[in-house]
């Protein structure tokens, strides 16, 4: 008998540990790579300004559905909601009700931790985080999972916001972590082995220097719309590679469009990182090159996430019994 | 602040009746008429011989997404599971996850219902069924909540599955109704002033004899693709008028396709329900002639029933709170 339940975020938390997402996360790339998924292009309902997306994915083993509402108008409550709908893909059955929200941001921080895992070296210590929001949170809590971070710099254009991110940052990483919050990106930047960009900003976060970015790994996780971009152009002068997570930001957003359209990147240099990471080729920066890593998301993260996240919690016993 | 909630078969049969679905399908059709929705066509995603539908809509209040998985090969399990994703369309929050199986079965009931409220006399008391399935039962639910019927024909291909039927009805509609189990389609059109036929068959499963349709109303309910078709051609002689619920229909439906294609039937005379609905117009069987009624469903009929069966579990506390 299948065991069907819902999983809040809380549920979430104590099913598994940012750890077993990135495994998560690598296990998806492995899908990618084989091409044993298949992903539609999500589909988007708009009414009175506001937005339905479904992004539905078989993976080899389940059926998932993410439907995610964007009320930009809202104000009491968050714009965005999110649900992901887990169905066994053996019998079609209903297996978990998820949120979505949750999952989103926990397995996008798990995005740049498989990232790290692979393109930064194993002593790195110095972590910068451009942008305080909700997905920082989640990038600095991947990145020391799986580097012996010592060092965090914060920078966020609305100081305000970083007392109440700094209070989240230990309660999950623990009160030993230096944290520096500093007065610009440069600073935070120039401080850093791994950088990582977290805003939806439509101009550079960081400076157009590229003496800053040397022998550094550059993670861009905010622009998802060409309309966005968070890397100026001399973060493109010292690489050879542009790794991204699905070949959909080539088209989605403007950290790539933009470099193609200007001629910064080559279409040669761009590499998907499941290739990279079936090749088991060691890429690191270095020698006065760095590393940059580009995502955009897709639903067969979600997926895959969501599949372990569910086999997990039954084992477990958590999660809201239904039927 | 928001109830979420999830509403099981149970639940919702123990906070809606027939009645209450058959209004709030009869709402929808306002919302269809005053075309306050918007529901693009079902994104369909193949993976392996089996199926994944994403029917979502933003009716005026909600956003409703109804997920189906059509798993053809399954033997010890239904071929189909689906569950319906109910959002605030205030805020986007979720606000339910619902039971799609029995929303879909139950609605199609309400939707016969419907139609058999305000395309039959008050007096009508006979009944014929024509398809034994769950459908078949749904649909002598509501022909039962809308009209005194005290006779009801049954029909189906396979015979051995009519005492399982004549229960479940017994248990729905109570001991009094006398059921009969005829040998042929034509007995049971033959006896009934209203004719339900609930099958997916590809070949017509009455007979093709203009006389036996005169003065009745027949509601087709199975023909859900092209290559079905439940009604002969000699169904469409008497007829002046053949409503639709759905204007998808004329694409979607070989009773409806196939006799256009044959001009059994002319456009002109395929009129929307939506449009009888509020034009307030009397349509009934009578002087020889018989009205037709061909549902096909589609999703805002989901969403706006998710919606009434929500806010009524809210209010009677039924359902199982999430988070």
């Amino acid at each position: 008998m299948l065991i069907m339940i819902y999983l809040s975020a809380a549920d979430i938390r104590s099913t598994v540990s940012m750890c077993d997402v990135i495994t998560a996360i690598d296990q998806a790339y492995e899908q990618y790579e084989k091409d044993s998924f298949t992903m539609p292009a999500r589909m988007q309902v708009n009414q009175g300004g506001n937005t339905l997306l479904a992004m539905p994915c078989f993976t080899k083993d389940s059926i998932g559905t993410k439907l995610v509402t964007l009320f930009p108008e809202n104000k009491s409550h968050p714009a965005i909601h999110g649900v992901v709908v887990l169905k066994s893909g053996t019998t079609g059955e209903i297996q978990a009700i998820l949120d979505g929200s949750f999952i989103t941001g926990f397995r996008t921080g798990a995005i740049g931790g498989s990232a790290i895992r692979s393109l930064s070296p194993e002593t790195s210590s110095t972590l910068a985080i451009i942008g305080t929001g909700v997905q920082g949170l989640y990038q600095t809590i991947a990145a020391c999972s799986v580097r012996p971070i010592s060092d965090i710099y914060l920078y966020n254009r609305t100081p305000e916001r970083i007392p109440s991110f700094i209070k989240q940052v230990k309660e999950f990483i623990g009160e030993t972590i230096r944290i520096h919050t500093v007065g610009s990106s440069e600073e935070a930047v120039n401080s850093a082995e791994i950088i990582i960009t977290t805003t939806t900003s439509k101009d550079p976060v960081i400076p157009n220097n590229s003496n800053l970015f040397r022998n550094k790994l550059l993670v861009g996780i905010g622009s998802f719309q060409p309309s966005m971009q968070e890397f100026p152009e001399a973060v493109y002068y010292n690489t050879d590679q542009v790794f991204i997570d699905s070949l959909d930001a080539i088209h989605e957003s403007g950290d790539i469009i933009t470099p193609l359209k200007n001629g910064w990147l080559t279409k040669d240099s761009i590499i998907s990182f499941s290739s990279h990471l079936s090749s088991r080729n060691k890429v690191m920066p270095g020698n006065g090159k760095s590393v940059i890593f580009k995502s955009t998301g897709m639903a067969l993260f979600d997926v895959v996430v969501a599949a372990d996240i569910y086999e997990k919690a039954v084992k477990k016993g958590i999660g809201t019994k239904l039927e």
